[in-house]
């Protein structure tokens, strides 16, 4: 029974549809996980930063109607790893949980794709819940069932599709959100405008203001439109070819960068924001994009609290080799995502001199 | 191309179809693999034991058209771990093989499930082609999707369901499997067509000394057959409710017996069939099946070289304790595949003091 104040945004896909909550007052509301959990076992998985924070209303919540354990692991990408993998599934056997058991993911990106593989592979799969804690968890993870940890050779080199059971999107948790993280959050945001809805991108021009300041009704569509494109996106392209490319606009640009800088240097989000800035740049030097549309972009990702331009000290050529490498192991030239028109992205491989060009104006020599 | 001497049985599956291939001299024909392996990296997984026997048979053949390595593993059910499925995919990653990499599992039961769920969530799935290597892999592991590996805490506790791209039986390979590892996979056969098959069984009945004299034409008979009940199963219950709990025909009793005796002492097949016997005793004693019948099914599972009744030393008392450990976690009371008929097995809770008075007979006080 949902409330009239929960938005809903059903995630039709072929196999295993969910709906995404949005809402105030979720993570305690017995009503949201109503329906969504099938049997007595539920571990909740959090983190040290998460736990103090929400974990005892999750589990008090919980606790009416099931048998709760939770598990704290320590935050940060490092466990996202095979070792924490084999901590949960060694709690759910000794919790005797059986293929009716429930993980609640409560996090960031970090916990929902390490306890989403868990819940994929624990028995042959079982059911999942995600309780995002971040902006960026919000929009980004709620969406695609990707889950995986990370190899020592390769981040997500490890995982499974995997869909949650359902996704309660709290948008009182983000109050708790340092601001450096929601700007983060809205680089995924600004990117839904860019690449496919441009409707979208010019309310987030003129709302800026108001979703910065944290409008309860502005935080509800971000996260609804947000998570509305990448459904469409993804239902269109379950298995991660075609347009589900797209949604890498700005991250070849950013993965170079992050890794250049040492990782957790610049957070994700900052190093697509600059990476969307030079994939407009490079579009506008194919003639896709005037000087004014490469002005709005920069302003609306400024406005955002995210940087438009990379460090000066980076070398573009070693960002170019980065960016060659980084690109899928199998074979074929360097495919970027870029802009056609605001709204209109497109995966091109015929981009010529135009990427060392933005390269040279945007980083050292 | 297939040959016109290769018997092929296509597994339709909704998401992903795919054919086993059973025959003479497939292993190093390049025919046999044409169409099933997409990209330039392969990696063949084996065992020490199969190793020496095939695998440079099968990496020569490959080495054609592909990138080809091999992983050689010990043998043995302690191989099925979470740390040997780190080893195949630091090994992949090695190797820099992308998503369009496939796995060639080369080996019985354990090498399938353990590089079946390697491919399951490398990059978050992979291809992989099953060149299963005895009968019980041929006609149990070639069907189901079901990959996986063991936890200290229980057995197959962590998986997926991901489905081969090729199944290759060449029947020629059971030359070097063991008489008994033979019989092994015969209690399989044999449960099919217990549990579905009647004119199966009959067969079976008629052909024991041609399939036991390893005669090839029977012998694709008995993998064919036993592939198409098990995949009209499966395609019947991809997820696993329903008919597909009939395919533990002797297996609640089977299990009971292995952990009783510890693992390795009797093999799988081994204890399913007597498992297969008890619960065919049981089944009389509901007044489902006549002596006549009963005894029927001791010949033909005697005929195969397999055991009719536990070692005499074996309580009954233990038995029933495991047997009912052995139920799955989620609620309920024990429910035992029964007969109702021979070809026609039935999920049943309300069998009585009639499961008592089999494991009286069969088992010391």
């Amino acid at each position: 029974m949902p409330r009239s104040d929960v938005t809903t945004l059903p995630v039709a896909l072929d196999t295993r549809a969910y709906d995404i909550h949005i809402a105030s007052r979720l993570i305690d509301a017995p009503a949201a996980y109503a329906g969504a959990i099938a049997g007595r076992h539920v571990l909740i998985v959090t983190n040290e930063t998460v736990a103090p924070l929400y974990q005892a209303r999750v589990m008090a919540t919980l606790a009416e109607a099931h048998e709760v354990d939770t598990l704290v692991l320590p935050d940060g990408e490092a466990t996202k790893s095979m070792a924490t993998l084999d901590i949960i599934t060694t709690r759910l056997l000794e919790n005797r949980c059986g293929r009716d058991a429930t993980i609640v993911a409560l996090g960031g990106g970090v916990i929902g794709d390490l306890a989403g593989f868990a819940a994929a592979i624990y028995q042959r799969g079982i059911d999942f819940v995600q309780v995002p804690t971040t902006l960026l968890a919000q929009v980004d993870s709620s969406v695609g069932g990707k889950t995986g940890v990370n190899h020592p050779l390769g981040k997500n080199m490890i995982g499974a599709f995997h869909q949650p059971r359902r996704v309660l999107a709290d948008i009182d948790v983000l109050d708790t959100l340092p601001a450096r993280e929601f700007s983060a959050g809205m680089a995924e945001v600004i990117k839904y405008g860019l690449i496919r809805d441009p409707a979208f991108f010019d309310w987030l021009e003129a709302n800026m203001p108001a979703i910065m300041a944290r409008d309860p009704a502005c935080i509800v569509e971000v996260i609804r439109r947000s998570c509305a494109n990448k459904t469409e996106v993804v239902v269109a392209d379950e298995r991660e070819a075609g347009e589900r490319a797209l949604l890498n606009l700005g991250h070849t640009y950013g993965h170079a960068l992050e890794a250049e800088l040492g990782y957790g240097v610049w957070l994700h989000g900052e190093a697509v924001a600059a990476g969307m800035c030079m994939a407009a740049d490079t579009s506008r030097r194919l003639g896709w994009l005037d000087d004014a549309q490469v002005a709005r972009i920069e302003a609306v990702i400024a406005a955002a609290g995210l940087p438009i331009i990379p460090p000066p000290e980076v070398s573009a050529a070693r960002i170019h080799d980065l960016m060659y490498r980084d690109k899928k192991m199998s074979a074929g030239a360097l495919r970027l995502v870029l802009l056609k028109d605001i709204g209109h992205a497109v995966l091109e491989r015929d981009y010529g001199a135009t990427l060392a060009a933005t390269l040279e104006r945007y980083l050292a020599a």
